[in-house]
């Protein structure tokens, strides 16, 4: 289906040009620049200038011409270099680190101003308590409000949207302005209001909006943004920016971004990712130089940890361990995140209280969670009053805190105090700050607000190494070296390696471990960190899908799973195993009353189109809507009215026969054959790039009453299913056609139509004017499920046909190829699952409704809107 | 092509599998484990029992028997896990580090040897100089012949083979034991040497060969191991693990693997390659440990560059110098390493002559190359005495060497006094440095040992940054900084970014960043590093071709160029403008005379199947083999004799019908038909899984005489071109057929026998029993190059079908491809070309030459011999 479709405007559009040049023959070195320039919206004015001067060698133009033309020329090469890709990805860098660095900034003024605020009512622990709480809770109940109106897509993390994108599917809504203000906003206020929140999910999303945007905007300029293709290719740099000038990490950024959103990854888009992230990352630090902040551009957490002797050899079973915990612990943040929002779903009480005072549900949780960070309160357990920042800056110090158990001789300085309390050991504040950060940043990201995972569950796992590290320390007070010279442990080492470890866990990424490093500065670590991080992937990735997978089959996104590591059954499992053999087609050489069947009986995109049902030879597939316009203009109130037109002819005829016997009955046949053709000729132009109009479903989707009828239809086909279907299929016929034919009269009585639309229905296709994919593609039944995994991941596609020598045998689709991997199909009587697919499948209980409404979902032609939370009746169907 | 595939026996295998599983019921989670055992080959004695055992449950057998049962399990699941990936690639990586660290151990004493005995010679300067220079010449020379003995494909870098070799092409004499001892002990040897070569690229290639040897070993113990598209996968990994057990540098080492030998990645494959690299890396540098070389795990060039502040802002405009000229420095080298290549190949006097001498080449360059660095000599100028490793620590040694301009202030220590000349300048001695090994690798590279070029490139690149950070010291005694503090320009930082910069440049990478951070230890200068290996991999790309890509088209594999970056053009070709509409097909109802005349004037692998010439209807591709197996079969004399036998029984039948009037003729006729049927039978079993056997070509090759006929063939077709076809394709039929049909006489006449074949031709060609690719890849004729350029890397095609609604209209190939990319192709009279390619074409002079080769060397079934230096006669013949 893929390979069919092209980019209509631009195959138009060359075509047009090559023509063009060929006329210009050999002044190609010009024209080959000003190519692109010829649709330049901005000279539409001037138009017959550019013209002429685009070919500067015809110099019949005058002399003073001249200088006219060679400025023009000069403006032209500029404008065309527009074109070029790293001016596209200079702008969007300079573009998002302007905005990241906007974005920073004014989170840095709201979180200071609840310091302050916080401060200053030092007096009162009630008003504290008051200013503490209401601060959080305005700017989360603002900020779920002004997205909830302004761009309900603008809401979570917009990882799991961009993977979708990428694959293929497009979601208009995703990538407007409208949401990119609301993102932005939305986000800003949300982290200003120190909930544990990140912002790396929401700027990739924001990258890529940005890229977006600018490819519409740069599109006015040059031809080429207009690229499907292309921009695909540059949404998958902008994703690389938006990780890489949140967190100033040009390397980590690409490598994170091309494992969140791609399956598989062209390297020649490498250099795109890095040229972009790096400008962007640089442009965001110097932006903090220019701003004073720093004196020269370095890391944004930098550590310094001693460079000769990083850690011992022997230490790195504590590494290990960190990793595996880290992958149970990453695990049990999906589990627990997809679990809060299952229950908030399934309790329908609450859930209509909900969904009727929508920023109910932010308030309250935001309310809950600050009540617990309050410092004087239960949060001097837990270092509540430090914002997410401090917490991680701290916890990457340099310093041991726990020297030999006693926690009394740490030097605590700055806001490491805040660790410290004074009944209570540093190692229970430790805990107990993990803990209850961990399901509240589970739970935070529940509310519909822009944000992100990233950031919070970095600062646990950071929390986590931390803790491992000081007990470490405490245990080998000495280090463990015992070659003579004492190299302390170093407990912020651990946190390093912690943070990697939690938050690859959770995305399911390697790359975590690039961006720690580019985070801290230090490379030094490198291998505790990698080995942490590999582990704790093995063991995340066996229990659970990574967040963004999860809340992708949470919102029902059309995704396909990834194949686990190593599952060896698939290279067991063949096409023919899996394929759907009841293949719905139609043949070349098929009546509309076939067309009319088939389509009232399946609900697939597209369909088969054979040579005949005895050869089933495979010739090509046809969209859905295409035959739903092929049948309508078949039954149109047009062709109708025509035939009434052509009866009249006719009638006068018959009377000039009876008149003048001379002229022959050929001319009857003459007339309709005629008639025929011009049909034929009038609506295809034989071109196929010429879109056929897609009108019909709009209007009858209006009225709704209209649209009710077509499942009467089926007990009935004999009655009015002719008139039924028109009005399911056509442009309303009644205004639209009166206007071009008022001077026929349409006297048909509805039994007439009746009759007049069997006799249509008995008429045979003519496919000439109808959009075929002549190229769909094609599997042989002994495709391995991998082989079959990787074909469609790699080309995106939606379905496969499986065919035996040109013979149609069977259709393969996403839903199909994902029952499979899941481990749901019955291979010939042998049920195939992955070792630890019971587990995971417990949480997912509501799979087998999620694939039915997969081709509903998969629609790459419209916009699609999502179901959502946010539209209640939808979401409640789906949860029951 | 690719997907009508499928891997013979595993497919075989499977199906046996399930239809036993079905029969097995309900036992399956035994059975699913034991499925990949009962193939063991070590089980074959016991055979019988462990067929019992495989099914536990069904315990009729005694209960002393249960024991001996529950080991055989145990022995089982544990030998089962021999098949999950996560063994293999923590087997490989434990190995690829041994070998890289007796390798490296290997490498020192030789080099060590080397010093010791310069240095115990230093009473008599010739003596000195014959020791020097006798040393590199005899270790060089043993390489060259030592793999040029064993195995020839182990010469060389390896990168451009296994880049060919993951694009999907089978050099199957690439991956053999004899390759692996021949790379690892010519490449110590020629490393040993002291010549400027590295050891990064032939690692990726041995490391390939000890996935591909452990894959052939580890086979014996499960079936997964004989799947192609898993074996790709886990080369890919291997190539990952090359590189970082090779720098320790797992990161970069995945990175780098990637986009040298990949087009398109697979994520999913990303963790194989972190997890076998990682480990690698760990061994690796823990055997350091182990040998008290370290005291624990750091950086293989460990920098201890200041933190705090890195770099100044204002410091990088010279960082951007150094990337562009970087940038051009290694287009040059490249350029250069060609010109060296096609100056050998062309001038036929000194070809000639060291073809006969082979050993003499290497030897000579070396006596060059050795004679120049000579410390007491030339070498004093540039630090000759250093090897390539103390080179690359001086360099990126923290301290300024040119304070304020005076060298003598400079506290030369230990090895950097080598740089220290009593009458020359430090930038004199750099300079002539640069430019001596520059030219001295680019031409010590083509000495026929296993060997790679990153190494030398990465020195030479670190000691351009070392000259500019030098002369920035020199400039700015006091750093840049305006604030006070003294920030002194650190010259070891822009060691780092030259090297990164030039290596980058190169190889066309980006990832050399990444290596270097791991290399070095430090992160702190990511931005400057960067920034210039991105304006390098700008520069370099827009003027030559990677290094890689030059080996690959000196070598003439089979390739297809990247899409440069951001040639518009791309968008506007489509398919149409480039395919071949002279397509060479058979129709499904040919007679085996058609089938004889395509073989004979076509030189495709393949044919396309179509319905009839007049339908054009693509049903199929036949390989070429095929074809010409179906052919000899039709005329082999197995056939033949069986019609003598069919007409002695015919006549025997006359006879007894002449006896017995009673039976009709329609016994002739049945006759006939059953013995049609027969055959039909007899030969293919109805299922495409049985491979028909490919005998036919070998013994027709063996016999030189007759393989000169056919080309006499076209000029008399009528006189003996059966019999001469016979001989051409058929498994040589007197000796085999013979022993089979003992009883029938071969008595027919050579007239018979031509009347007979003649006969036979004109039957209509039966393709029951031929393998036919029923879904070959078919595109649309408005695809554009773009798409079609990423399809045909994606899925490692050959060639594709262009079709327009199931009608064959054209077919384009690799070589189309190849031309529209490299723009040589005419689109509708406009030659499109990129702008630079001008430059680019000058070196490849022999383009034409090279693609009409592409279809003979594109052969995936067969193992490739390639056309070398080491054949004379062609390599000649190509360079004319």
């Amino acid at each position: 289906m893929m390979y069919g479709r092209y980019t209509q405007e631009l195959g138009v559009y060359a075509k047009e040009e090559a023509a063009r040049l060929r006329e210009s023959g050999q002044r190609r070195s010009v024209s080959d620049r000003s190519r692109t320039l010829d649709l330049l919206e901005y000279d539409k004015g001037r138009c017959a200038k550019c013209r002429r001067s685009g070919y500067p060698y015809v110099l019949e133009a005058p002399a003073q011409d001249f200088i006219s033309v060679c400025t023009v020329r000069c403006q032209k090469f500029l404008i065309s270099r527009v074109g070029e890709d790293w001016i596209f990805l200079i702008l969007l860098g300079l573009l998002m680190a302007l905005v990241s660095w906007v974005v920073d900034f004014c989170i840095a003024i709201c979180l200071q101003a609840q310091k302050w605020m916080y401060g200053g009512l030092d007096s009162n622990v009630f008003l504290q308590y008051l200013a503490w709480v209401t601060y959080p809770v305005v700017l989360i109940t603002f900020s779920a409000g002004f997205t909830q109106i302004l761009a309900p897509q603008a809401v979570g993390s917009g990882i799991p949207e961009m993977k979708t994108i990428l694959r293929g599917v497009v979601l208009k809504e995703y990538l407007t302005f409208k949401t990119f203000v609301a993102k932005v906003i939305g986000l800003t206020c949300a982290l200003g209001s120190g909930m544990p929140l990140g912002k790396e999910g929401p700027f990739v999303h924001i990258a890529s909006l940005c890229a977006a945007l600018l490819s519409k905007f740069m599109s006015l300029f040059g031809g080429i943004y207009e690229n499907e293709s292309r921009n695909i290719e540059m949404l998958a740099a902008a994703c690389a920016v938006g990780v890489g000038c949140c967190f100033a990490a040009p390397i980590g950024g690409v490598l994170f971004s091309i494992e969140v959103t791609s399956t598989f990854f062209a390297v020649r888009n490498y250099w795109r990712g890095f040229f972009a992230a790096t400008f962007s990352a640089f442009i965001f630090r110097v932006l903090a130089v220019w701003n004073r902040d720093e004196e020269t551009i370095t890391a944004l957490f930098k550590t310094r940890f001693r460079l000769d002797f990083p850690f011992d050899l022997q230490e790195l079973p504590a590494f290990a361990v960190i990793g595996i915990a880290s992958g149970f612990g990453g695990a049990l943040f999906v589990y627990l995140n997809r679990l809060i929002v299952q229950f908030m779903r399934k309790q329908k009480v609450i859930n209509k209280f909900l969904m009727k005072k929508r920023l109910l549900y932010p308030a309250l949780v935001t309310l809950v969670l600050s009540t617990l960070t309050f410092p004087p309160g239960f949060g001097q357990f837990m270092a509540g009053k430090l914002t997410q920042k401090e917490a991680l800056v701290t916890l990457l110090d340099n310093r041991t805190w726990a020297k030999q158990g006693i926690a009394e001789e740490f030097d605590y300085i700055g806001n490491a105090q805040a660790w410290r309390h004074p009944q209570v050991n540093v190692f229970v504040t430790l805990v107990l700050f993990i803990v209850m950060k961990f399901w509240m940043s589970a739970l935070a990201i529940t509310i519909p607000v822009p944000s992100g995972a990233f950031m919070p569950v970095f600062v646990i796992g950071a929390a986590f190494g931390r803790l491992v590290g000081e007990s470490m320390a405490a245990w080998f007070p000495d280090g463990i070296n015992t070659d003579g010279t004492i190299y302390p442990i170093v407990p912020g080492g651990y946190a390093v390696v912690g943070a990697a470890a939690l938050s690859g866990a959770v995305t399911h990424t390697v790359s975590t471990a690039v961006i720690v490093f580019e985070l801290t500065g230090q490379i030094s670590h490198i291998l505790p960190v990698m080995i942490a991080v590999i582990l704790a992937n093995a063991v995340a990735q066996s229990l659970q899908p990574s967040l963004y997978d999860s809340i992708i089959r949470i919102k029902k996104l059309p995704y396909l799973p990834e194949l686990g590591w190593g599952h060896h059954e698939k290279y067991n499992i063949r096409v023919e195993d899996i394929m759907v053999r009841d293949v719905r087609y139609i043949t070349l050489n098929c009546c509309y009353r076939d067309l009319h069947n088939v389509l009232l009986t399946g609900q697939l995109k597209t369909l088969a189109l054979v040579e005949s049902a005895e050869s089933m030879i495979l010739l090509g597939s046809i969209e859905r809507a295409q035959l739903q316009s092929l049948l309508s203009q078949q039954l149109g109130r047009a062709r109708r009215l025509q035939y009434i037109r052509e009866r009249a002819v006719e009638e006068k005829k018959r009377l000039s026969i009876v008149l003048d016997p001379a002229s022959d009955d050929n001319g009857s046949q003459r007339t309709s054959q005629e008639v025929r053709f011009q049909i034929s000729t009038e609506e295809s132009s034989f071109s196929p790039t010429r879109p056929v109009p897609h009108k019909p479903l709009k209007p009858a989707l209006k009225r709704p009453s209209v649209v009710e009828r077509p499942t009467e239809l089926p007990t009935s086909p004999h009655d009015h299913s002719g008139i039924a279907l028109k009005n399911l299929f056509c442009s309303s016929p009644d205004t639209e056609a009166l206007e071009d034919d008022g001077d026929v009269e349409d006297d048909m009585t509805i039994r007439e139509i009746a009759e007049w639309e069997e006799r249509q229905l008995d008429e045979q296709v003519n496919f000439n004017n109808c959009k075929i994919d002549p190229a769909p593609f094609q599997l042989v039944e002994r495709t391995s499920l991998h082989k079959t995994h990787t074909i469609f991941s790699l080309l995106g596609l939606d379905h496969a046909y499986v065919t035996s020598i040109g013979r149609l045998i069977g259709v393969v689709s996403l839903k199909e190829l994902r029952k499979a991997i899941e481990g749901s199909v019955t291979v010939k009587g042998v049920k195939v699952r992955p070792p630890l697919a019971s587990f995971r499948d417990s949480g997912t209980s509501s799979s087998e409704n999620e694939t039915t409404e997969l081709h509903k979902l998969w629609d790459r032609h419209k916009s699609m809107s999502l179901p959502r939370e946010s539209t209640p009746s939808e979401s409640e169907e789906k949860s029951q």
